[in-house]
Order: C-alpha cells, then structure tokens, then sequence
C-alpha cells in the first residue's frame, strides 16, 4: 500500500464532493490501485485546517459552513507552503479548486506554484490559474520532476486531455473540436424546444445548471479556457486567452434556433481549433454554430458536454458524456491522482 | 534518447502498416516521446528476419511478398525466443499481430508467453492468444514486472481500453455497450439504406471491408472477443468467451432493418455487458438490436465502431470513431508502446 499525502485548496462544491469521494471510494481505491489518499490539509486564504493527520470533513465544516472559530484543526495565518513544509517529503499531491481570476490567476496560481516548487505533483481544476500560468508552471513541473494535470478544468468526467494525449498518443492532432460547456448547451437545447433566450436562462438557474451570474458561461469564456487549455496541451503550444475569438450565446434570437431546428439541425456553442491560414499558426475560436445531425456532437444535448478530436493516424475521434456536476468534477480530479500514483498497468 | 528494441511477429497487413507507420513517426517520436523504436526482428512460423540492427522493411518483404529465398536477412528456424535473446537484455517489446486460432491461441499465444517470460513488455493485436490465454498471460506480465496491452485487439483505433482504465479511473463501470465490429456495421448501415443482406455483403467483400470468408464477422464473433477482452480488464473478471452469448447478423431479414428505419430507429449488432441477475456474474451477449435515435450510439454509421461505459461517479461516457483499417490498428499498436515507455506526464 502506498500512503499519498493530499492538500486541498479550495472547500466549496467541487472540494466537498472530493472530499466524500475519497471517502465513499477508499476500500476501492486500496484493493484497486493499492494507493491510501490522506487529506492532510485543507487550504483557505485565511489560514488552513491541519491536525497533524489525515483530516475527516466533520474537523473542516459543520452544517455546510466552514467552521473555524473554536475549531482545534483550524490554523489561522497557516499557509499551504507551511502545511506541505510541515509533512516534510516529496512526492505528496495538490488538489487546488479555488475559483481562480482569469486576469491574475489567484489564488491558484500561487498554491500550484508553491506545490509544484516544493516537488508535490498537482491536479488542479482552476482553470484561471492554469490558463494565466501554464507555461510557466509546465516549466516548473519538469524542472521538478512532478506531474501537473488538469482534467478538473478541462471538462471534468468527460475525458479531453485524457484521450488527446494518452489514447491518441503519437498520432498527430489535425483540429480539434468540441461542446464544451454544460450550461450553455443546456440552454441551447432548451432553446430548441421551444424557448427563447431568457425562458431557457431562467429555467437553468432555477435548475441550478447556470450561475446567478451566467456571464462565465453564456459569453463563452468558460468553453474558451478549456478549447485553449486542451489545445496547448495536445499540441504542446503557448497560446493565450487573448488568442481565442469569442462569441457567446448571450440574447441569442430564438428564431435562429427554431429554424436550424425545422431544417433539421441544431445551434451548438462549438469551440474549434484548426490550422489557420498563417503557417504553423492555429485559429481558436469558440461561437453559436449550426451543425448537422450527422455531425458527431449532435446528439450531444442537455448539459453533456463532447469532443471530437482529428488525427492523421487515427481517423476521427468523438467522446461525449461524462457527468456535468461536482461529483463528477471530483471524480476526474481522482482518476488524475490515480494515474500519477498508480503502478503501470 | 530511450531506444526501445522492438520483435514483431505476424507480417499481414497490420504488422506491414505498422513498419511504415514507424517509419512515418520516427522524428515525431523521437521529439515528443524522447523514444527510438527499432525492430530488430520480424518472426514466421517457419524462421525470423534478423541482422543484428534495426531492420528496414526492404529486408523483409519485396513486391508485397516475403522474401525469404538468398536473403541474408532470413534465418529459417531461428526462433522469436532466440532473436530476443541474441538481443540480450530484458525490457524490450514484442509486437504481436499474427491471426491467432480461438480454440487454440495460436501460435501468438507462444509468442507473447515467451516474450512476457523473457521480461518484455507485449503489444498484442491478435485477439485468440488473449481470448483462450488472458487470465496466465496477465498474471505472467505481472510475475515478471512488465505490460501487457491490446488496443489492437480491442477495437483499435477506436479507444476502449484506455478508456475504461485510464479515463474512468477511479470510476465503477456498471456496465458497457459497444458496437465493436467495422464490417457488420458497414453491413447494416447499408441495408438501413436498402440493400438486402446478401448485397450488403457483397458490396463489403468487393470494397475490401468484408473478408471473403465472412464468417468470423458476421457471426458476431470478432465483436464476441472485443466485448470479452474490454470486459475483463475493466472489472478484473476472468469471463470466457463460451460465457458469450452470440447472434450474429447472418441472413438478416432486410424487412427487419428498413422497418426500423421507417420508425427513426436503426438495428445495430451490440454488445452489452451488464451485471446479471445472479449476484456477482455480469452477462455478456452479442446480437442484432433496434436502437433510439437518441441512443448515444445510434449515430455510429459505416464502418465506424463506438463504445459506452456507465460508471457510479462520472456517468456515462461514450466514444466513437477511429480508423478502421490496418493504419489505425497500426497506430493503436504504435500508442501503446508509447504508452509503455514514455516518460511520466
């Protein structure tokens, strides 16, 4: 059996439902992969909770609330870097889920780097820590001989990383392309049924598919991160956010999608990567598009997200489904620590 | 620079498609992977091609045949076994895609038993040695340290294994369903669009989809072996294939197939496997079945496969595609050698 130390930065919907998975799947994951996961520590921008040992959630939050005040694993002013400093070894794992700044990356950024620095491999589900510092975080990982891997910001349970560079290995990825956001597909489809724009929002939010703020999702920022992420990443490029041409789906006018629909297609919020007209240079775009029912993702509806991905030795590869919430999100962070840690198979 | 020495053995259409794919990928692999495959030898029933270096597909084969007569290359008699330990050292990879009998394994079933014995790794395509061998040749590859995959034999291009290990790890697979065979699919395809079996058929035979006896596919039993070998790696099971149970598409009723296209439906040979109704034993079976539109298969066309896994925490995952020819197979065999000695990522 090999003990894994794990910090966890980050404690809302994605961190808790972590934190019951590894729970729910201990037995699982020790007969199966012969790997012991122990939360050691649980990161916050105040402070962390730490006790010495593997921690259980009841010493991280009551009723739902994180719970600090007169708790004896609560460290207030204790860093991350301290709680990895007081482990001591190599070797342990980052789980970061903060909801990082896309401008700066934070708080992410800092805790991946510190991880990384420190030789703790890191899975890490902040996609603005990673679209903001990825290069230089890639950097860091190879300089210290640790794994960075980020299923967790590139749509979760559906495999996208996975598949471009594990299943696809040594074939050449030609184009790229893929539903990539739950929440605007929801609404899309929504809309295609019968909706209009606002009718389709105010169902997902009430659904709580959508954010109270839905602008991440809906102007396409959130499907532009991950096209980028999942494209640098196969293709081993340096892209930027500034580089992805982005439409949202914002106000988009029911007619269009009725219509598509009469013809028998439908409206996608379709991200695309593909050799553009400049040599060696790709085109990144993320916009509403009419797709036709023999089109791989057509079928892709509700808040199942796919992917399609073209190769020269491969022919065309499609994976869609993968479970849209934070049990699934967690789920894909697990998997990602499993083929760190696990033996070869 | 990691050289990895390479022994191949059946010399049809996949093993040809795989020297040139080699060929083909020499600098990618040594620029993305860090790796030099060299096949240092190319086994027969009856001798090996062997000349103490990197062979080159000249030394093996002219005018599409093998040249055997007054080539210094060939060494009628010499074993695969020897040419491995002529080599020497452990830690190298056989490549195995003879057409191995069901009843017997043979003859890769030797083949790879040896080379897992010598301390390689086997890449194995040829789907009798792991059908009659799986459960002694897992247990071999784990005795003595090293891997043992079969994208090849297992719907190759299109991935399923990498899937079910590797994406979904740390998710229960609670079932599987896949349509796994290219031709029989081709088939039905065409007799959704008209045709009656017997035409169908033919039109496959005379593009070169179909082979000229048929019978292994059409039978369902190609799709049998798929299921079986998917089935027992992802849930540690050890099922034989007489635990299948097979229908085939022989014969099909053309009524059948375009009544169920009148309806929006389409008749698809699936595999399933699913937990069955004694406790513990999962059910395996092959057959003709109608499917939905919305059926996350149903859009599989041609000579296109595809596969679904449900799980407990990611949901259900489907992929489709991947080149169904000698190249794709070629390239599933090439991903996992990559696989086996690339560096950690």
């Amino acid at each position: 059996m090999k003990a894994v130390p794990l910090v966890l930065t980050g404690f809302g919907h994605v961190g808790r439902a972590f934190f019951s998975l590894l729970r729910e799947k201990r037995e699982d994951l020790e007969r199966r992969y012969g790997l012991a996961l122990e939360v050691l520590a649980v990161g916050r921008a105040e402070g962390c909770f730490y006790a010495g040992g593997p921690l259980d959630a009841r010493q991280i939050s009551q009723a739902g609330e994180p719970w600090t005040s007169g708790n004896p694993a609560w460290h207030a002013g204790l860093k991350v870097t301290d709680a990895i400093d007081r482990h001591g070894g190599r070797g342990g794992c980052l789980v970061e889920c903060t909801l990082s700044d896309l401008e700066t990356g934070e708080p992410g950024l800092s805790y991946v780097s510190a991880a990384l620095r420190a030789g703790w491999h890191a899975v890490v589900a902040s996609k603005g820590a990673l679209v903001v510092g990825l290069p230089d975080l890639r950097a860091l990982a190879t300089g210290n001989g640790v794994a960075l891997k980020y299923s967790g910001a590139t749509a979760a349970a559906l495999p996208t990383l996975d598949v471009g560079l594990f299943s696809l290995a040594g074939a050449r990825v030609e184009g790229i392309q893929g539903i990539l956001n739950g929440t605007t597909n929801y609404i899309l489809t929504r809309m295609g049924e019968g909706l209009d724009y606002a009718e389709a929002l105010k169902e997902a939010q009430d659904k709580g598919i959508a954010e109270p703020d839905p602008a991440h999702d809906v102007e396409g920022w959130d499907t532009a991160c991950k096209i980028l992420l999942i494209t640098n990443a196969c293709l081993g490029t340096d892209y930027a956010l500034k580089d992805v041409h982005v439409a949202g789906i914002t106000g988009l006018a029911a007619d269009l999608v009725r219509s598509a629909r009469r013809e028998g297609r439908s409206v996608k919020l379709l991200a695309t990567a593909a050799p553009g007209r400049t040599k060696g240079r790709w085109t990144l775009d993320v916009r509403p598009s009419l797709i036709d029912p023999s089109h791989p993702l057509a079928q892709v509806n509700g808040t199942e997200k796919g992917i399609t991905f073209l190769t020269d030795s491969m022919g065309s590869v499609t994976v869609t489904g993968g479970r849209s919430n934070p049990r699934g999100a967690a789920a894909a962070m697990l998997k990602d620590i499993i083929n760190i840690f696990r033996p070869a198979f």
